[in-house]
Order: structure tokens, then C-alpha cells, then sequence
């Protein structure tokens, strides 16, 4: 183990990702250094325009415009790469390798169209190249790919990893919206650029196919071996006639390997309503990879914004900060001793359904709800029916605001030494 | 790094997820090998009756009853226990770390017990103790947590963790079953056991929470920590009532950190219909976690099962041995080079959706079907409406079986030429 007192940290882009890493080293600085037993440290910055105003306060001193200081300075063990665009970010990446300095990238552009030769590098500078960024945001891919799945031979990858086209195609399937329509309104919303070209077209879809396909078969895939189709000829109506049939239209990226060879295509298709590839509906991206072992598993999230990636650019830090500090061993934390009180069940709140059998008699509901309301639990809707006349029996059932569970408790005590309350039938938790 | 000529595996265990580990070890030898540049070689078995038939054929010679042969074993680098129950298999585990062996669990009992002690104890002897495989079978979820979510503050964690009933609660969803009948159904599939209490009850899926609530909130919970209800006193009735109120009822693990304390209970709850939790159906599992910079993420999968299990604990083993042989470097295929051919699109088959403005005039149908049909295309459907009398032409839309994309090229081109075909609105590749 290398004696340090700190790990430093190089960072090339302070956009819209870069101040969001930024952000999050600040912020989450003491459970880092916790989870590392030392800090990480903030030591450079390159940005174009230093003087530029930035709701996030950089020390001056950090900022630089010439990348020779960040690849220069001693101090930088791991540069973070988030400028985006295949140049200059895929020479500043080879060049910070050689200079052995561990990268992480969100650059989907550059690792699509160079990465086994980037990666080669890396192993040949005895260096990490890490990239769970630049697929899924925040969603873990790269590493289940890695690791998690390396036993399995994957035989198909079915994906919903662009999410500008996902809002598009979920507006027009639930609204009959037609595709200019939605394009605009996505474009409103921040998830469509004003260009939209590289969205649309499916060419950020193909970088990110061809990304993960190298990964399940251990195969280059290159962005030009990805077949590319678009989503701008669909109309109103091919939503209506797959809904009549049972399908869904999405933009899938699919790899698939058969008898040795890869195919990569990325285009729309019909898929089955009621798979769970169709239930991924606006800007959230899944993931499904089929494994011999395995079997079917899906990976779901929110695949771009600010945050997500930097939860994906910060565990790719922590992974490689805990090779460099501790030979790759598990955090600190996982040492975890109780150190957090647990809820009782009785404090917990959520809303109740509630099934009772009560006589079927005038008032009684009135007698149930006075007691819900005397424990300060409110109704949201109850539904009454299915008498049964010869044991003239009626049966109620309630759905309830969130209320404690010890104050519910109490109250079905109570309601079942009423009269009237024949059982209390059931009473079942619900959540969301 | 050391020199080696292989990383020795002692199993505890060869009943059906033992015997799935040994199989892959033995099917897997090469791209294991290829992945860590050193053969994975099983040293010891422990078993209870060497002498029993077993599908799979076991070298004798490496098959003991006496655990200390394998703890003596000096070849025996790594140690999976794959016995289930608390003991002897905790104190397997603490006495091969100590005696300086690694170890894989897939024993959600030992490590929701104990885990935190154990998990001590392999640091204090500079070994691994990894446990991937005791929740969620081959879905990656320890690893997420300990590394891809890492930066994250965990607030909650929703989990379909118990695959038995969560198959009774999808019949009795589906069909109306009543609890007994679903009960038995599972029992005759070898979904449940004879015995089916532990999983019903709400206990498995207790431990399991257990375990992912103490990776995510950094602090101990223990399986008596976790509210437990299980499932047998739901009724027909209220998943009639819980369709009609628009939710569906499943059995959830959930834990949630609030104001620096943890809850955590296990029970049936009533979730909205149109949640992706909601869809999880049958035997497979889902874990949904929210942080607060990746969002929402899900995890879907089968949950249970010796290769679903197997890989769990082969990421595990070939984790800890890529530590072992090369510092935890990216495992030598990332390197990929191509070594795969690409399928051009013209070969690929699937499925196609058609839409073709036509001539409102007889026999069209026919032609296109014959166009088809010279391609090798057969038809799996056809709809055929909205009719604009005024231009005189009529909508075609037809869903083939599995084509071509070259087949269908061709065919298009030559209904295109067709003179009672206007337009060939749409074409649209059908996947699943």
C-alpha cells in the first residue's frame, strides 16, 4: 500500500456533467473519505472560459485552460473525463494514460469508436480505463457486463437506451400525438436538443450498442457495424394499428450472437404490450441481456441528467481509488455496525385497505368512520356491496390516507367491538 | 503478483446449486482460464454421502465428508459454501478465513445473521468473504450496491424478493385462485417446497432485506429487525377489490431510511397497477432502489435456481481470483479485438408490420399476397380499414411471420411497382 494522503483528482469539462461531478465531491466529501479512509481531492479543472460565471463556486486557482497542466501535475492520480465529442477528449484520454493516470470517461463517442485500442492502452500503462458513464447514466451496466454477468455467454441484448426518443415515442403512444408534435414538445422540455439529429436517428443509441455488445461478446463491435433506423416516419396511426394488434412501438437497440457472429441494429419495432420492455415509458432507458445461466435480467433507470452520470462517474472513482488505496478490497463500511436506530413498526405510516363484514343496517358505516376519525385516520374512498341477504351481511371496504400503524392498530380493535362489525375481513398495507 | 498454475476451489456442497457450480466450473474451464489467464481447478467437495449416485460425475478422489480436508487443503484458495442453513455452514466460513481462505456464500441465513461479523473477520485476515448469490439469485445486487451506487444516499428499497410467492400471488391475481389452490399449484410445479412456511411467511424474504438494507444504509439490520407478515391470509376477494381500486397486490421487502433511522418490514401490500413493480409476475424477482443521484433504478431477474445461482457465485469467485492473479485489473477480454463476423442487416429474420395505401379496388389483397409469398413471406395477419372513398384508396396493414430483411426489401420494391399500390406507408420490424 502506497503511502498518500489524499488521491487527486483531475477534472477535464465543467458543463452541465462536470459541475455536477464537481458538486457531488464536494458534497459527499466526508463519506468518500470514510469509505476510502482517505479524501479524494479536488486538484484541477480544465475549462474553456475560466472567467465565465458558474452557479457552482470552483476555487479560481483549480481552473486552467491548458490540459498540459492537468496532465502535468504530479498530484492528479485519476482524471474524469466529461468534455464529450470524439476530439480533443479521446487524445486527452490516451495522453492522460500514458502519462499513468487512471480515467473515467462518459464519452459514449469516443469509447464506441476507440475503446479496445483505449483499453489496450490503459493495461499496457498497468492503468484503469473505466466508462460506466457513458451507457445508462446512472444505471450500472458496464460493471454487471464486467463482472456480475462474466460467467454467463450472453446471447441477446434488447435496449431502451435513448431517452429523448423513448419521451417521443411514449407521448405519441399515449396521446396520439404525431411525431413533429412530440419532438416539440420534448424540445421544450429540455429532453431534445434544437438539433435533434443525433438522437432521433438513433446514431447516441448505435454508440451506446455498439459500447455494450463489445462487452456481452467479448467481440469489437463498431459504431458502423450498427445498423441505424430512426423514428421520424412513424405516424399517429402505426401507434393505433400496434395497439390494435397488442404491440408497442419503442426504439430498440438489439444485439443478438448466433453461430459465432454478431448482428447490432437499432431501429423502431413493434413489441408486446405486455412485456416489460414496453412498460419503460418517457425518459427512462432498460436494459435486458440474456445470459446462459442467468436467464432473462433487466436493468432500468434514468439514463442521462446530471446526477445519474455522476453517481456512474463517482463509482468508477470509488472503484478505482479503492484499487490504488486498498488492493481493490471491500469499503470500510461494509464493516457496518449498527449505527442507526430502527422504526418500530408501530410509528411507520402508510395507507391502509381495509375489508370488513358488517350488519347490513343503516349507519354503520358512520359508526366506522367516527372511529377511524377519532384515531385521526382520514378516508380516501370506500366501496360497499355485495350484500348477503340471508346473513344480512353487507361488506365494506376502505382505502385510507397514510395513518400510523399503531394508531390503525387501535382503531380495528376498536371497529371489531362494534355491533355491527361482523370481521374485520382483512386490512393490507399499500405503497405508492 | 504471485506465481500460480491455477486458483483452487473448495466446494461445500454438491446438491442442486453445488452441482449447477461444479458444472460451469467444468463447461466454463476455457473461458475462465481465457478471463484470468490461469485455470480455475476444483481441489475438495464436501459431501455428505460420497457414495450417492449423482447426475453429474465428480472426479471420487476429490470428494470428502470431513470438512477439515478441505480446510487443510493448501491448493484451496477459494471456499464456496453452498450447504444453506446456519450451521455448521457459519462456522465453515469463519474457519476458512482464518485459515487465510477466501470465501462465496450464496447462504442468505449466515450472512443476514451474521454477516457483518463475518465480513469483519475476512478483513482482519486480508480475505474476501462475497455473498452475491444470497439475494436475487443471478441478479446483480450486492455489487451494485457496494460499488455502482456507492456515491449514492439510499432512501428506499421496494423488493419482489421471494419468487414462491410472489408466483401464488400472480395466479391468484390472474385467475382468481384462491390462496390453497395457487399453494398447491406451486407445490406440484417445485416452485414451493413441501414445507412452504419459510417462504410464505415472509422469512426468506426477511433475510434478504435484511442483507440489502444493511449494504444500503451503511448500518446493521438484522433479520429480527424486519416486520414480517406473510401472505396466506389474502383472498380472492381482495384481488378483486385491489383490480377495481386499480392496484395489484404483492408481496414487498422495503426499507426505508428516514431522519437517520431505518425501517424495514416485509409484508403484503397493495402497489398501483401501473408500476413496474406491478408487472413483475411469476417467478421472478425485482429490486427497486431509489438514490438520491441515480434516481430510480430496478433490477429484474429470476431470483432462484441452481444457473441463475451458479453465476452469482462464479462473478463472485472469478472476482476475487481477477484479485487474486491480477490486482482486480479489467479481465483480459476487454481487449476484445473483433473476433466475431457482423451480420449484415440483409440477413437478419424477424417479423414485419406493413402499412400500404392501396387501390379500393378487388384483388389487391391478393397481389400483395402473392408478391410475398414469391419471397418467401407468409402472412400472420391482416387488418384492412379506413377506406378514404373520396381518393379511392383503402389502408392495408399486414403482419408477416419470420422474414428476411433482404426477402423484404425485395418485396417491397416490387409491390411498390404494383399499380394498385399507392404507397408503402410504413414498415416496421416486430421483436419477441
Amino acid at each position: 500500500m502506497e503511502k498518500r494522503s489524499y488521491i487527486g483528482i483531475g477534472l477535464l469539462g465543467l458543463g452541465v456533467v462536470g459541475s455536477g461531478v464537481a458538486k457531488v465531491l464536494w458534497k459527499r466529501a466526508d463519506m468518500f473519505a470514510e469509505q476510502l479512509g482517505l479524501p479524494l481531492s479536488l486538484r484541477k479543472v480544465l475549462v474553456r472560459h475560466p472567467a465565465k460565471h458558474r452557479e457552482l463556486e470552483v476555487e479560481p486557482r483549480l481552473l486552467t485552460t491548458r490540459f498540459d497542466d492537468v496532465l502535468a501535475d504530479p498530484t492528479v492520480d485519476i482524471v474524469i473525463e466529461v468534455m464529450g465529442g470524439e476530439s480533443p477528449a479521446k487524445d486527452y484520454i490516451q495522453q492522460s494514460l500514458v502519462r499513468g493516470k487512471h480515467v473515467v470517461t462518459a464519452n459514449k463517442e469516443v469509447i464506441a469508436k476507440h475503446g479496445p485500442g483505449l483499453l489496450a492502452l490503459a493495461r499496457e500503462h498497468c492503468r484503469e480505463l473505466r466508462y460506466e458513464a457513458s451507457v445508462g447514466g446512472g444505471i450500472p451496466l458496464i460493471a454487471p457486463f464486467q463482472q456480475d454477468l462474466a460467467a454467463n455467454r450472453i446471447s441477446a441484448i434488447h435496449a431502451i437506451i435513448n431517452g429523448t426518443t423513448n419521451y417521443i415515442l411514449t407521448r405519441m403512444a399515449n396521446e396520439g400525438m404525431d411525431f413533429s408534435a412530440a419532438l416539440r414538445q420534448a424540445q421544450e422540455l429540455g429532453y431534445a436538443e434544437a438539433n435533434p439529429a443525433n438522437d432521433i436517428e438513433g446514431t447516441d443509441a448505435a454508440y451506446k450498442l455498439a459500447i455494450l455488445a463489445t462487452l456481452a461478446f467479448r467481440s469489437q463491435v463498431r459504431p458502423q457495424d450498427v445498423f441505424q433506423e430512426g423514428i421520424s416516419r412513424l405516424g399517429a396511426r402505426d401507434f393505433r394499428y400496434a395497439r390494435e394488434l397488442g404491440y408497442t412501438i419503442k426504439l430498440l437497440a438489439i444485439s443478438k450472437e448466433k453461430n459465432g457472429a454478431v448482428e447490432a441494429r437499432v431501429h423502431p419495432v413493434f413489441i408486446p404490450s405486455d412485456s416489460l420492455l414496453a412498460q419503460v415509458g418517457g425518459v427512462y432507458n432498460a436494459v435486458q441481456v440474456e445470459g446462459d445461466l442467468v436467464g432473462k435480467v433487466i436493468f432500468y433507470g434514468r439514463g442521462a441528467g446530471a446526477e445519474p452520470t455522476s453517481s456512474a462517474i463517482m463509482a468508477d472513482v470509488l472503484a478505482i481509488s479503492r484499487n490504488i488505496c486498498c488492493a481493490g478490497l471491500a469499503p470500510a463500511w461494509l464493516r457496518s455496525d449498527r449505527n442507526k436506530a430502527i422504526i418500530p413498526v408501530a410509528d411507520i405510516e402508510t395507507r391502509f385497505y381495509l375489508r370488513m363484514n358488517v350488519a347490513d343496517s343503516p349507519g354503520v358505516l358512520a359508526q366506522i368512520a367516527r372511529i377511524l376519525g377519532e384515531n385521526q385516520i382520514s378516508i380516501s374512498s370506500v366501496i360497499q356491496k355485495e350484500n348477503d341477504r340471508q346473513a344480512q351481511t353487507a361488506e365494506i371496504v376502505i382505502m385510507t390516507h397514510p395513518a400510523r400503524e399503531s394508531a390503525m392498530q387501535k382503531a380495528l380493535k376498536e371497529a371489531a367491538a362494534l355491533e355491527v362489525v361482523r370481521e374485520i375481513a382483512n386490512f393490507i398495507r399499500v405503497e405508492g
